[in-house]
């Protein structure tokens, strides 16, 4: 499905069985009256067993709290929050024991490097987390599939595609299509049709919405999956299509002279 | 530092603070010999206090198992593991309860789509998760900041700037300057340099040892940390510096005609 697995030739399940052995040796005990689990379901949450317990979500909802999230943590750590706060108060462990607040790194595409939206990123993060990594076995390749799905829809859908029902900022804001997953082009293409600054409270309010929208269309997709309906949409293979891991806008950045990869195994 | 913080008025402590006390409503009790937690280091490990306990790390034992780890879950969970997988060792919780495999979705920078090279999206994940979100107090900024170093390090090196004891390829592998915190534009230029295909055991190797050497100068910021040496190297503030979150090869991409970003809040 995704680049590195064209050349592997054998992904070994022992350091990962390892690994959740490790989880395993510690028990998690609950106490006071906060935590919902009983002990039992507590002994089960590992965090390196997948599929982590879902319950299904409703998308607005979800799409308010990233909206509000991302006026205190910003883009990528604001959809992780939208939807493990709420799965943390249904389930419980193991989303307790994530670090949300720390993502806030993901802000302006890392560190304000333009790199992947961090909306983008916080969908990943949270479609594999949930699900699991693909070498986890088959029921868990959904993770790396709606987190692919995540960047398509991104890249072709008018953004901002959710409006919050209190918007900070009152007046309309112009929806773009950035062609790509990446915060720079994104938000310089939404900066050139709008005229407003990156400081501009129009700029934030902007990205607050998409990563509202971002939220929305995550938790569709999970929903889907829990009720075993979830299809994967995206059907792009970067390495088999064009010999190298890339966008689909090879021309925004090459103009005409858009390089060829090297084909053979020289 | 970063690109919301120009624009941001107020950040509330009150979610960090309610999220922390959500989690300090478990406590982690160990249960069998695997663990080497005591029950009091165990109840103290929150995942959503910072920093996390760190104990200084070998760069060179650290980058080996990033370069092992590759062949497993590839650059940015590799990056992680690299580092996790000796404190989950030497400290316990709360690196224990990091679920590093399902992070192996940011192969080929980010699912095969060619955004930001697995490897810097790992660096900046470990500085963030150990010594925390810039929201959580002055004494967590540096976390961002090493997370923003190793970005602007990666751009600046010749690359691969380590390599192993024992590669798996034992012919030389060319380094490249990529100008760029992107896989797409790492990988391109290091296969338009080599000749080598995407799915060719050097083009992989090549990637593993990128990995191993980011691992490797990530550790040595890290130890700098912890000795209370670590001054922020890098300087790049791309909001006020271009008005856009970006890197700093504008004409890369968009030739003599770099468009100037709107400046005033309209």
């Amino acid at each position: 499905m995704t680049i590195e697995k064209m050349g592997e030739k054998e992904i070994s399940r022992r350091g990962l069985l390892k690994g959740a052995g490790l989880v395993a040796g510690i028990t998690l005990a609950a106490s006071g009256g906060m935590s919902l689990l009983t002990k039992a379901e507590a002994k089960g949450a590992s965090t390196d067993k997948w599929p982590w317990p879902y319950v299904k979500l409703d998308p607005e909802k979800t799409a308010e709290l990233a909206y509000d999230e991302w006026y205190r943590i910003f883009c990528g750590a604001a959809v992780i929050s939208s939807v493990f706060s709420q799965l943390r108060e249904k389930v419980g462990e193991p989303y307790t024991a994530f670090p949300v607040d720390a993502f806030i790194f993901l802000e302006g595409g890392m560190a304000g490097w333009g790199t992947i939206c961090g909306s983008n990123a916080g969908a990943n993060i949270v479609s594999n987390m949930i699900i699991g990594p693909r070498i986890a076995g088959p029921e868990c390749e959904n993770g790396a599939a709606i987190g692919a799905d995540a960047l398509e829809w991104y890249c072709e859908t008018a953004l901002p595609s959710y409006t919050p029902k209190e918007p900070r900022v009152k007046t309309a804001i112009v929806q773009t299509t950035s062609n790509s997953p990446l915060c720079h082009v994104s938000v310089g293409k939404w900066m050139k049709a709008s005229g407003y600054a990156i400081s501009s409270p129009e700029r934030r309010d902007r990205c607050a919405r998409v990563t509202a929208s971002v939220a929305y269309n995550l938790v569709k997709d999970l929903n889907a999956w829990k009720d075993g309906t979830y299809k994967q949409k995206s059907s792009w293979k970067a390495a088999s299509n064009v010999g190298i891991t890339a966008q689909q806008n090879c021309t925004e950045c090459h103009g005409a002279n858009v390089p060829s990869a090297p084909s053979a195994k020289k």
